[in-house]
């Protein structure tokens, strides 16, 4: 005999991303700020003064990815625990993405499941981390292999935090932008061509573009099965840059920019995309600052290290590349020639030389 | 300025729970068995000669509460990476509850949740972890203090499992079953009172009908904000019983057996059901061997272990009683002085003496 389980619709639940000065936040119950010791020391007044909790707890994670381990994940918990939280109370994410990435996996498995909000501190959490639901932690087989899906309540986004932001790290966040306008929006990318992002009121106008365009790809996928996957442009090639540089000599923004030059090459060795368009995001990646060449010792080595990754399930990768500007192409297992072929051209930094 | 995010609906997600001899589970992609050392010893065999998987590995955890912790979880994902699993790959958790939690939390957060299907081997987790999709691990705080919600991909019940298991352990899925009747079911409650679960027959009946009826409960609350509460009927007192006594002296079920009959005799405290329905429960309970009575050493202090519970937040509790058979009543923060003569009852184990 059998018994059919039909599960309820879970309640569709809706946010807002608060692109603005940091209101005060009223936090019901118990509430618990998760950071790091350099936003907690530069930030941190600031942050409480914004905050209107019952009882209210901070507690301090070391930076880095190297630290994003469940030890760390532990760390959070007990510290939970210890402050008595309970089903009603919220965590507080204030830090980057490694911050966002600990606070929100916590958040999601404490007692099954509590809310948390965002307030992200760097830019590229800002427009990156803030939407999709993604948390999860390194271990000593990969980035990101063990996490969960897990919304934020709210996410406050507020420019100021930025006002102490490396300038290296703030071009890093700039890559994530620059990758939603060439995907997905022309218009948004000739923008980009004529409006300087270190104004305060342009900056705000792109944060809230790239994460709208975020929110349209992530709604249509949110378990990452189809379009989702376009926002890795870029990234298949970073990963492989970022795992042969050692990670921490790129910053994961700049490996990207690198990786998203290297995708408009492979577009163009499959007759997509012209050289002008690849020769326009070149330029605005460079206008801040960003990475655009890398030199690769061995293209067959580089080639061989796609395969590490996590997202090949069958020994095929796929790899995003824009057809034009604004429109994106999902490329399923390319001639390895090919692919050999774009990689050839880094190998001793040629990169640039043609 | 402000984006909404509204979060698609994720898809209903319908499953099946077979309560027949093991079919043969084809099972796409690679495949994970959760298991542990007995059940294996026992019966794996027989379990692997119905899997059809691509690749299939085993995966042994020690038994036993004491091993539901993040090492374990860690453990168990560790193999799942040696192994290569993939985002479409399965866990098949096999065993008792420990491993069907530890096997859901497990799945719910390698690659950010994969399916899992549960073929539990105990009554207990046949008529009560199969259905929920609670997953969890203890830490020094207490116990499932950390999990998920992970809804499994099917369940498989076949009572051939159980032909090994000890009668106690049979006798504690029984009282879960007898919860299910006296909370929900007079009917099914009466039916228990005539018929013999040591049949297969019946016994099939008594765990489809409980299975149903807490499907009929979760679905109306999948997070536990309402009825899914009435579960704990017995439960409130049988928490504080294994603290007591320390875990290992009781099987779970049988101090929820206990627990049962103190909160009856709670109902009868505030003018709620008849000595003779306490009787009935008690008898039927007695019938296998489980035990009703229990002796407390200090009224007050087994009270105020109440308020260690996790699930009080503001320092009221909710006792689950029965106004009737099969109609619950949820009483929040009975008068102490009611509560506290119910337990002296069970004063240096005089709770059967009148």
């Amino acid at each position: 005999m059998k018994v059919s389980i039909q599960l309820p619709a879970p309640p569709s639940r809706d946010y807002e991303i608060v692109i603005d000065e940091l209101p005060t936040i009223a936090l019901e119950g118990k509430a618990v700020v998760v950071t790091n010791p350099k936003v907690a020391g530069l930030h941190l007044r600031r942050l409480l003064e914004h905050l209107d909790a019952k009882e209210l707890f901070v507690v301090t994670i070391p930076d880095g990815e190297e630290y994003k381990t469940m030890e760390t994940i532990e760390f959070i918990l007990d510290r939970c625990f210890d402050h008595r939280l309970d089903r009603k109370s919220t965590m507080v994410a204030f830090g980057g993405g490694v911050v966002g990435d600990m606070t929100g996996f916590a958040a999601s498995i404490f007692q099954r499941g509590i809310d948390f909000i965002q307030i992200p501190t760097t830019l590229l959490s800002q427009v990156d981390a803030s939407v999709g639901g993604k948390t999860g932690i390194n271990n000593r087989y990969g980035k990101n292999l063990v996490g969960a899906f897990h919304q934020p309540r709210a996410v406050y986004i507020d420019t100021y935090w930025l006002g102490t932001l490396p300038e290296r790290e703030f071009a890093a966040g700039v890559a994530e932008i620059v990758k939603m306008a060439v995907m997905f929006d022309e218009k948004f990318f000739e923008w980009l061509e004529t409006h300087d992002l270190h104004d305060d009121a342009n900056l705000k106008e792109a944060i809230k573009r790239s994460v709208e365009l975020k929110a349209w790809v992530v709604n249509q996928d949110e378990t990452e099965k189809g379009i989702r996957a376009v926002l890795n442009y870029g990234h298949t090639f970073a990963h492989v840059i970022e795992n042969f540089s050692g990670y921490g000599s790129y910053l994961h923004g700049e490996a990207v920019a690198i990786g998203m030059v290297m995708a408009n090459r492979l577009a163009m060795a499959l007759g997509m995309f012209g050289p002008e368009e690849a020769e326009r995001v070149e330029k605005l990646l460079a206008r801040y600052g960003l990475p655009t060449d890398y030199a690769i010792d061995s293209a067959e080595a580089f080639y061989d290290r796609f395969f590490l990754d996590k997202k090949s399930h069958d020994n095929t990768i796929t790899f995003i590349v824009p057809e034009r500007l604004g429109r994106f192409k999902m490329v399923k297992g390319p001639a390895r020639e090919t692919v050999l072929e774009v990689l050839a051209h880094y190998e001793k930094g040629r990169g640039r030389e043609e």
